[in-house]
């Protein structure tokens, strides 16, 4: 299959190097701003520790804070995880539980917790996939683009002030600290818009932004990074239960995506490339179209001509 | 004076039709984007209501909710003010009080509610005038650019949440009901970055986004919103006290700042705008160095080359 030839040029990059240049940026970067290190969420996922290697290895004599932010709703094994690397870098962590602020806000009324139980997890997953399968992934739901009925609409403000709400608290100690946000949207997210602009992509810096997910993977192996960390379904977690996988969602692995992505980028022609890939052509329109949908998204806040 | 000829040009607009096409604006995005209507946060401010009244107007047939968040600091003047526009235009509002979600996120401990007597607010508004004066205005406050001392971080870090938690509770809202988040930043302060991005500047349409100050004054004369709203000194209104206006914390009446802002839109040579001022050529430097940091703001999050 060329689509193997696709994966092996993304993955065929000199690791070595390609660390170097990161921690190269992170470091100029820290200089730059005249910061005293970084401030880093850590979810326990494979993104944030790639980030989290990467800094603790660009910032020996500065400063890495790692936020752990869990919920009433999040996996024991994220935040499980997510300790871990904290202690195998030997760099200093903060947990802090979102569940009483997010409380306060008002969240934990939308869905009351009994009805968190997989089963009807599983139910509102499905309903929100088929709602939104015909506007592609997903990518327009965390801004609210489109109007979706109303069971959607409460899982998106439902999810929404986590990711808000973890960029505030990383803003918070970062002012107080001295200490650059550290984003961990990766390349593959940030040309679908799998990621919350005003959310998770709120941030100062974002090292792994110019690298697949398929490549994030590799690096994160060549890092050393734990394999049952590497090996785990990524998922947002943000509702309890661990269905709604980011490859679920997408109704396609990061692999066929990453190929799919890597095709266009190559500006290969698209029939073309749904036969190299041994796809339906629609497919890859989807994609294009949550490419640009994306693109859109960047130009908001929209204004009449300054 | 020259300087009276560039307010005059400013101001020398076609109100009608300025808010003619500011009402389409508002009508085709929340059209475009399939939403039910627009909500927007009441600061009891200028540019809040000068935008309350236009989105009013622009959608008769659709929704328009007003968010009113104080908090424990919050000036009780705005607060009745910003009630008094929403009963005006007869559209709905909700009052929430952000103190104890703030309260959960611990900003309350930085700063004990008997330090935030006007005499201690002002020792401190002059300390971080004096720190941040050298690098102009405070354009890279808010997001923290800068390594400023810690009474300076403190104080950030103290009032950022309230932006960031502004934003959330409009997402929040918006997202349930279907309305589009609406912002109020005005041409004066996006050009110098006197706004938070991922705070007040986090929303989906900006309507006044390309009127200076001195024109959305005008524009809230020909709107008849109440003149008390019109005359108060603009504020952040984050600490307690009504001493941190916007005009003493930048140095200059919003009068003069535009007209520096209006004179390099037109590609004055600097030497020849300090003669036609009357104002040292250093001050349209330091307003010149902020539209370039804000610039670099824009940019952020920085990464790799994609």
């Amino acid at each position: 299959m060329l689509n193997q030839i696709f994966l092996k040029e993304m993955e065929d990059k000199n690791w070595q190097e390609v660390s170097g240049q990161i921690r190269n940026f992170i470091r100029e970067t820290v200089k730059k701003f005249n910061k005293d290190g970084v401030i880093i969420g850590l979810s326990g996922g494979i993104d944030s520790a790639v980030v989290a290697y990467l800094t603790s290895q660009a910032l020996k004599d500065k400063q890495v804070l790692f936020l752990i932010m869990p919920d009433r709703d999040s996996n024991k094994e994220n935040i499980k995880n997510a300790q871990e690397i904290a202690k195998i870098l030997k760099r200093e962590y903060k947990k802090i539980d979102l569940t009483p602020i997010l409380k306060e806000i008002g969240i934990y009324r939308l869905i009351p917790k009994f009805f968190l139980n997989e089963r009807i997890v599983k139910k509102l997953f499905n309903h929100l996939k088929n709602k939104i399968k015909s506007q592609m992934l997903h990518s327009k739901g965390i801004l609210g683009f489109t109007t979706f009925d109303f069971a959607s609409r409460r899982a998106t403000a439902y999810a929404l002030p986590k990711l808000r709400l973890r960029s505030l608290l990383l803003y918070y100690f970062g002012v107080l600290k001295n200490l650059l946000v550290c984003g961990t949207t990766n390349k593959t997210e940030y040309l679908i818009g799998h990621y919350d602009k005003y959310g998770d992509g709120a941030c100062d810096i974002e090292p792994i932004r110019y690298l697949y997910k398929t490549q994030v993977k590799k690096l994160a192996h060549f890092l050393n990074v734990p394999e049952k960390i590497i090996k785990k379904s990524p998922s947002p977690d943000l509702f309890a239960g661990s269905i709604m996988t980011d490859e679920s969602w997408m109704g396609m692995t990061f692999e066929q995506l990453d190929s799919i992505l890597y095709g266009l980028e190559k500006k290969i022609e698209k029939n073309k490339l749904a036969e190299i890939l041994n796809i339906d052509v629609k497919t890859i329109e989807e994609v294009e179209k949550a490419k640009q949908n994306e693109m859109l998204k960047r130009k908001m806040p929209l204004s009449l001509e300054i």
